[in-house]
């Protein structure tokens, strides 16, 4: 999880929502994504997709077997069902999402559309200090807006 | 619609899930995409997220304001996703997703979770037909294996 707070440092050093995603597979880094959608001007280009993408070209494989994934943030449904789609073992997120109730992310990790499963664990170590990013973001934000 | 069953049969023609999406604003088709995950071996190469980042670069913005989507199947959690966070305005699908009854595609697109609500159409003009391109493909499959 220090290694995507690292990532979620890089988003914000770039002024974009501080959400960062690394993949690890056999104990070892294989993959990290940091937000970057207002600078590439592109919707898909969140932490998880970018870390799926780059994971998927390394292993040669669209299938991320035996692979973890770790997120700052809860991801939004575009990125729970990337994870589910590239059949990614476990998911562990640091903060919760707040900002709606509906429970999308497990959902869609646990729908039996696929016949594959991916564990969901929300590990509150660091959630303070994700949240603490992502609050002072969002705060400048408003204050230049 | 029949643009986006092209893309499904050029799709097929790559030994791939026939599926395909085209993007159009202001009555013009601004890109395209047919499935290709087995080619690519990269997890999230469906045919919405390929049209989808075609589109953003073509109109160098992640805010596909004014957009509809025409996909020849029911998107998928991640495409349906996708399509929320680019902001697309109406969604039309040729074909229902049978695979499982959780509706998590109109649940994602009706969400509360952006400032944003995606119409969602189902148009069954040529489900016969799309339907009939799926399923010989499982069948073919199913015989070669």
């Amino acid at each position: 999880m220090k290694e995507a707070m690292k990532q979620a440092n890089k988003a914000l050093e770039k002024d974009e929502v501080p959400i960062g995603a690394v993949i690890v597979k056999d104990g070892k880094i294989i993959s990290r994504g940091c937000n970057c959608r207002e600078k590439s001007q592109n919707a898909l280009k969140h932490a998880e997709v970018i870390a799926i993408d780059k994971a998927c070209k390394k292993l040669k494989s669209w299938r991320l077997d035996g692979c973890q994934i770790y997120v700052t943030l809860e991801p939004c449904p575009m990125c729970a069902g990337a994870i589910a789609n590239a059949r990614i073992e476990k998911l562990t997120y640091g903060c919760k999402e707040t900002s709606s109730n509906e429970n999308l992310c497990e959902k869609i990790l646990q729908s039996n559309r696929l016949n594959h499963h991916t564990k969901v664990i929300f590990d509150q170590t660091y959630q303070k200090e994700i949240s603490q990013i992502l609050s002072t973001f969002f705060q400048e934000k408003r204050k230049k807006n």
